[in-house]
């Protein structure tokens, strides 16, 4: 609980800009109603996360708070910086009515429960994709959802995970990347770590290549077991370990010397990142299903420029060849 | 009849490589069978453009002939030329049962008749990514259909049309592209320009961002009135319009003196083709349904190269407001 007691003395000056829900609202609801809660949560982990990038970068990110009545951000950027070619940390609710579309992403397995269900989501979104290809690429996500059925029923769930994007690999740095989201699961569930690692390497797959996205991390999805309390404060410790688990290898890679070929290859990488969001994203397509969603603001997971080239194949025995089996064949790390 | 009776003296060394058919069979079939005429008159299609292409470039394409039961290849593409970023020529063919993915992106009208059915569908795609951002890029794409159903029906038509993607607006070439293949159009039907003109606008919007793609051209689909003959002979004429569509726009612009500024305007441009290709392109999207396709071949239609930058929005007045203005309102060329 002492993370909900804290949450009442959130000022305004610790976020990055006025929530979207009036803040003395959040104050007053945060510990009866999770919706209330997760808001202020996610804006308080979004103003964390981008002083920290601001501190690598030297520069502050760039604020835009857009409310309507069924979609808003706040969303957080910086483009073309020295460390970072782009870094959004994006907060999102969406509310409506579920139609068929949008339930088939959202719950692939029950869709016809859900069905003109009333819902409310919202999530952070955090994405860098740094200059330096030797600094590896970093997705977040953390998220809640409810609904209500047209039938009454009342659902509710966490989900969320972050993952890393490198293009070289440096064994090391996925230890100690997987080592520290590890720490974090176990102190909840011996089993969630081994659990949603596997789940995030089924979805970072790149369907139509054959190959994963990046060495992975964590997902988990539809949890509110055993209660909603201990989802969200397991939550809460996932999404505050991104920083343990990322910032150590922007420190140590951010000033490595890299050649050309290296940003190119960085680059042909990026466009595989494009392609599965598109291609195989289920976040996307629900997003896309949505009418009104600002595309500008969920589009901000895209790497800022990808290249393609045709049948590009590393030779075997370099570094981006060694690389590519890597992303056929998902190892254990810890 | 005189384009068919020419057909049956191609030569080996008038094609960039040896047929998917052998060329004695197709020399002997392509009078009687469609499907025969078709592959011939594609790949002959293909060699008459990448020899343009190829003068323009002063340099050769690089060809790839890959066969498989189902899927076939000759691939022909120039990357990172000094005139083209990227220029592909693909011919392919692809045969099988018609699954239900893949019935939805090819008959979204009439997916139940086509269950199931066995099919046959080849196409020329032809797809040009110039350097030089004044110089517009180029879509082409031309196909035939045929299959038999399981109830024993048998269907096949022609479609195809090309298209202009051009970055910045110069009326004049605008107008060249389109009354050029008016004219051709005009031989045929005068209805068929405006009729298919429509449709191509249509076709080439970006879902996503309420914009369309480039100044359009034609596109038809499901032709074959009044008789596959004349859907052929059609098919044909506006084949051969591409080069003097297109060619002229290349030689006038090739050597335009350009800014860093608005070559990366081309390269947000190109974030935009690469949004369509996956969102809203039924013919990725029937590609991608089918098991087994060689996905580099397929997406050699990507630009090499694509940038996304957060809300960017041309100042007002700017050559890059103007050309957007016309993106989202398509205009009567001719």
């Amino acid at each position: 609980m002492a993370f909900i007691d804290e949450l009442k003395n959130v000022t305004k000056d610790q976020l990055m800009v006025e929530p979207i829900t009036p803040l003395e609202e959040l104050h007053l609801k945060s510990k009866e109603s999770m919706k209330h809660r997760m808001e202020l949560t996610l804006l308080k982990m979004q103003a964390k996360l981008c002083r920290k990038f601001e501190e690598l970068e030297g520069k502050p990110f760039k604020v835009e708070r857009d409310v309507s009545e069924n979609c808003s951000y706040i969303t957080c950027s910086i483009e073309n910086g020295d460390v970072f070619d782009r870094a959004g940390v994006v907060f999102m609710v969406l509310e409506g009515q579920l139609e068929s579309e949008a339930v088939k992403e959202i719950a692939p397995d029950s869709p016809k429960m859900l069905l003109n269900a009333k819902y409310c989501t919202m999530a952070l979104e955090c994405l860098v994709h740094p200059r330096n290809p030797h600094v590896p690429a970093l997705n977040g996500s953390y998220r809640y959802f409810e609904a209500e059925t047209t039938e009454g029923m009342k659902l509710a769930w966490h989900g969320g995970g972050h993952d890393l994007k490198p293009v070289y690999l440096v064994e090391e740095d996925i230890i100690h990347f997987h080592k520290t989201i590890k720490d974090v699961c176990d102190k909840h569930d011996p089993e969630y770590y081994p659990k949603f690692k596997k789940i995030c390497d089924q979805f970072f797959y790149n369907s139509i290549r054959g190959e994963h996205q990046g060495v992975g991390g964590i997902f988990f999805d539809g949890l509110s077991t055993p209660d909603l309390e201990h989802s969200y404060n397991f939550l809460v410790d996932c999404c505050n370990s991104i920083i343990p688990c990322y910032v150590p290898l922007v420190e140590k890679h951010a000033k490595d010397q890299y050649t050309e070929k290296e940003k190119q290859w960085q680059q042909i990488r990026r466009g595989r990142i494009v392609e599965f969001t598109f291609v195989n994203d289920r976040g996307t397509k629900f997003g896309l299903s949505i009418p009104g969603l600002d595309i500008e603001s969920m589009l901000l997971t895209l790497p800022p420029n990808a290249s393609w080239k045709f049948k590009h194949t590393p030779e075997v025995g370099t570094k981006e060849y060694e690389f590519l089996q890597l992303m056929k064949n998902p190892r254990d790390w810890v």
